[in-house]
């Protein structure tokens, strides 16, 4: 079980393992646990659930406190495990995001997953995993990590030094500092340039905005303009095989200067004004 | 499939991803092709034989190229693939081994996999696979891959600068001539010590010596003495689920000095000598 929309290569990932893969709608507060719980009580029987609790790629939103002891207490009556891929917890800005999912479950349901990529730096390919003793013991004893005595040992011994000097600390802030200015550069871009012409809901950490454009939008059409005009985005329905999303669109607003992002979104409104008289 | 003995990890690391394992006998050339033939013709139905063709893990042997010819038919024939782990092939001293696996191979059976862990650093945890180009593509256009644009990017860029500053050549013409010499310091001192009370074969790369000891030796029971001494070993049926190895032990002469092996060796001989009297 996923989000639609979610990660946009994990449903493959999944697929690629052997798994059958089933989409759950949400909304502003995230998975709709009443539409799971339909679709357990009509017999699915899920092995795991998969979900962005905290900025969630793509759509930056926050899965709610009462939500998430919802899908725990539904995980422990259909007996089935949830996945928390919490790579963005971390990077709020003014408000803190609800706790980590583990702090919801007190017996062994939440697998819970953070990366130095997030935080750090992507080439390092380093995580952790934040979960019950009983299940870190099902991996810790994995014949694979017994095999190769750990997964990454050279960025692992890096990353333990610049946690022991409090550097990521300090890195983490920078983040947090940055990626808030450049939000609101984006936000100031996008209402200034766009104003009623889109719906989102400005982020409060996380990487990315969710825009949602008018009915009969579409966004795949629309990047071939876009990319002509120098800029790009990743379209709606990247992120969800259901098909449901040709209407919106994700910008990252992490990778680039104030500047830049105010060029990219003049340069995508161009892109929309020429596809809009088309 | 897997040969009896076989890296000690790798019946567990296959069971864990829910294979069943099956193990073919072994002799001074290898996996006996023609037992595996007769497992093949009574109806077993592998999907991967998992074999180290040179200087083998534990026994420090190489497959013949008569049987490497051998298996690449069996493959064809009874539809199954070979992964060749062949972390050890350029740790040869005088002579050359055979080809690596993929030579054999005219079609796409065989996928063979190097690691820089035995010919640079353990801890980059990178290697590579040799396969023919549709069997790689399959690799590199996993979702996984995709995901995260590559394994690990960090010791990769490392390990890319080592090969183009030619400093692997050199460092894999040190790890020869000093593995050479560390392998002659043990075969010395295993004469001095041991002389007839055990038979082995004299390695010609790699890392080990497996030694077999006289009938009704039990390699397990002597650890105990062993590590009292103060050397240690890893006991023939860590190798096997077979139980078959009770009479051998693996040692491994890369990681110490000449001087510490002759030591290591006097060591397991004073431990061997109270064992016999028990």
């Amino acid at each position: 079980m996923v989000e639609e929309p979610t990660y946009f290569v994990i449903e493959k990932i999944f697929r690629d393992r052997g798994l059958n893969v089933i989409g759950v709608p949400t909304d502003s507060q995230g998975m709709l646990v009443s539409e799971l719980e339909n679709l357990l009580l009509d017999g699915l029987k899920p092995s795991i659930l998969y979900i962005i609790p905290a900025f969630q790629n793509p759509t930056g939103l926050c899965l709610s406190n009462d939500r998430r002891g919802q899908l725990i207490s539904l995980a422990n009556k259909f007996d089935f495990h949830i996945l928390a891929d919490e790579v963005y917890q971390l990077i709020h800005f003014d408000e803190l995001p609800p706790k980590p999912f583990l702090a919801f479950d007190e017996g062994n349901r939440v697998i819970s997953f953070g990366s130095f990529s997030k935080i750090l730096a992507p080439g390092l390919r380093t995580g952790w995993i934040h979960a019950a003793p009983e299940v870190i013991k099902k991996f810790s004893d994995a014949a694979l990590t017994f095999s190769g005595g750990g997964f990454n040992h050279y960025s692992a011994a890096l990353i333990r030094e610049v946690i022991d000097l409090g550097l990521l600390d300090t890195h983490v802030s920078v983040l947090r500092e940055e990626y808030s200015v450049r939000s609101d550069a984006m936000h100031q871009a996008l209402q200034l340039y766009f104003g009623n012409e889109i719906e989102y809901t400005r982020p409060s950490g996380g990487y990315y905005f969710w825009l949602t454009f008018p009915e009969g939008f579409d966004s795949d059409r629309l990047l071939t303009s876009a990319e002509k005009a120098g800029v790009s985005y990743r379209p709606g329905n990247a992120f969800s095989e259901s098909g449901k999303f040709s209407r919106q669109i994700r910008l990252a607003y992490t990778l680039f200067e104030v500047e830049e992002l105010k060029e990219g979104i003049s340069r995508l409104h161009e892109a929309y004004s020429e596809y809009s008289i088309e």
